[in-house]
């Protein structure tokens, strides 16, 4: 059962305020707010569905899509020696909030990840961050 | 730079075993030989690409709707708590054979994860798996 009120579907209602780094007619991508490391964006789908399964063939292939869109925009950003996609489902699988989601996170060879929504991130990072993105994404 | 004879590559040409789930025009989905958790299943495509950035939209989005049905059919066989969906680009994201793969991990509120890749399953309870996984799918 889906919950139109949490929190991801109040983001993409314009309710509540994100770093957002692109949007097209069934997605949007904006910064993790307690990234596991710089650059940590998610994607969510527009098409409300709290889990894959439930999601429409042509929602996954959006969602997939961008993922793939803005991974290669945070690459060139950040520069990381990986990047791992992760999406959750359910609880025991450390889903946080009941919208799909994709994490796009960037890995660094010298650096452990950060917890899972273990820590904000600085608003003013987070802000430069995005801006790093979005101008990747301009010159993709 | 794509390495044609990656262990995927070679099981998709049929040059060494499987425990073949699914397989499309695009995609192929077998039992993990080193299962994170019982019912590990990865999703190949048949796209030769070593990342997600190098895969085709439609080769991602293929990737993405074989995962979904395949994760649906191994949420039908083992009834887990929850099911992550992983796909890793670069040695550094943990990333272990060079050609695009989706992880599909059954997540069990009561047991740990095994390590990526520690140790090799029972060939015989592979086999068991696979054939509950494809059943499930016979009856979506």
């Amino acid at each position: 059962m889906y919950d139109p009120n949490n929190i991801f579907a109040r983001i993409l209602r314009g309710e509540l305020p994100c770093n957002k780094v692109y949007e097209d007619a069934d997605t949007m991508a904006f910064m993790d707010i307690m990234p596991q490391s710089d650059g940590h964006v998610l994607v969510v789908t527009k098409e409300p569905a709290a889990e894959l399964f439930d999601l429409s063939d042509a929602g996954a292939e959006a969602a997939i899509r961008t993922t793939k869109r803005v991974a290669r925009a945070v690459r060139a950003a950040f520069s990381p020696d990986g990047i791992s996609i992760g999406q959750f489902n359910g609880a025991a699988a450390g889903q946080t909030v009941p919208h799909v989601h994709f994490h796009i996170v960037p890995r660094y060879a010298e650096r452990t990840l950060r917890g899972h929504g273990s820590d904000m991130q600085d608003p003013e990072i987070l802000s430069q961050h995005a801006e790093r993105i979005v101008a990747a994404l301009r010159e993709a």
